[in-house]
């Protein structure tokens, strides 16, 4: 099933896509809910980031060939950091170039949406606390993330964390193509199962520390082919199984 | 004025302390408020963590003796990291000693609430974006600090970031006391004026990449003498014309 959430006529509301239409929900895709039956077609929806996630906890090199052509080997435990609820945007919403960076990358990534309060998951019950996947673009400010020890402001500016189209709540997530394209042109493809830890490990290795909410997003890391963008550029995350998120590159003068 | 956030029969709202009392508010305190007259004391209520931010954003080595005395130097550019706000704990609650952690440290902070919206705020106007101050402790995991690169885990564990008791909406900031003590040890002891970056410069610094939120906090640094708690301890951050923020570490066996 795949949960959109949108808005029509100033309205916010969650809806399943079927095709090219949309039956709206009665009730909140992370408690009970039903189909109303009431039908829109998709082109008369905009489409909103699926989820409006208290925190996005991302993971750093966890594709090997991504580590290596930035210059780094896989470090012995997980890299985790935090990009904020400010920095995420929806499918066709810009992406605002920030004007203290001059060399901002494409990072296409697995994102899992979590659909259950959560803190200390056994690895064999990791996928319960799962409502499904998304397609995102951990969008970085390379300068800044080689300049700063820290990253927060690299990866966590405004519009730095696109998200959607959709959750789709019923995938296999072990062995999906995952790609990117700039103006129609591939820069990266990879497979969720070159991942060097799986989503099981990494939400045992995340709620050890910290309780997940329902609606916070794990961001799984990106396969190699990351690459500059510049104003004007169309950005596409496509993962199999799931469908494809496309953002525009805004830059000021 | 003191705003505290407080819980009295199951209620949750906001008062203005007065000496032993509080006056119940009417409104928000972001936006348009008056005092009730109605008034409680304060031993009858549970003072909550004054504001429930979006995001906490912090800064690390702000203080020349303290990145000094983790063998660090003063980074070029302010180092930037986020806490979720599911970190964030409250005056008096327990703080959980991480089960992944031999070696936590306390690190009294002052804490500075924002009041409004803001983006690329300009540094003449950073003090207009200021709800006020409030005390924090960034307690740190130092072992794992040490081990990641990224420190999510290391400081973004549940209750590594107790905030209060209140917020002090009238208080000039560039010079106060900051002391943390240790079961009534003294621990920490500092001056505000010793920042290496200055408030308004944290402002600018960090609302060029992102947007703050009413509510969200900036953790400005901690002086010297940070060092190890453990289960039992009473930790307890005081600034000099706000209070002191009181919590005690629980350690599971």
């Amino acid at each position: 099933m795949r949960i959109a959430r949108f808005s029509l006529d100033g309205n916010v509301a969650f809806g399943v896509v079927e095709g090219a239409e949309l039956d709206i929900i009665k009730g909140h895709p992370f408690g009970e809910f039903e189909r109303s039956g009431q039908k829109v077609p998709l082109d008369k929806i905009r489409l909103l980031p699926p989820v409006l996630p208290n925190k996005v906890v991302a993971i750093g090199r966890n594709y090997v060939e991504h580590a290596e052509e930035l210059g780094h080997t896989v470090p012995d435990v997980p890299v985790v950091f935090f990009e904020p609820s400010t920095s995420v945007a929806g499918p066709g919403d810009p992406v605002h170039y920030p004007a203290f960076s001059s060399e901002v990358h494409h990072e296409a990534e697995l994102a899992v949406v979590i659909g259950r309060m959560c803190k200390e998951v056994p690895r064999e019950r990791a996928r319960e606390v799962i409502l499904g996947y998304t397609c995102a673009n951990d969008i970085t400010a390379r300068d800044i993330q080689r300049a700063e020890s820290q990253w927060a402001r690299a990866k966590g500016f405004d519009t730095s964390c696109p998200l959607g189209p959709w959750v789709e709540t019923e995938l296999d997530p072990a062995d999906l193509a995952i790609q990117c394209t700039v103006n129609g042109e591939q820069r990266q493809l990879g497979r969720t199962s070159e991942m060097v830890r799986s989503i099981e490990d990494l939400i045992v290795h995340i709620t050890e520390a910290m309780t997940l909410l329902p609606g916070d997003v794990i961001l799984t890391g990106t396969p190699a082919g990351v690459g500059p963008l510049d104003g004007g550029d169309e950005v596409a995350v496509t993962i199999e199984g799931i469908g494809t998120l496309t953002n525009k590159v805004i830059k000021r003068d």
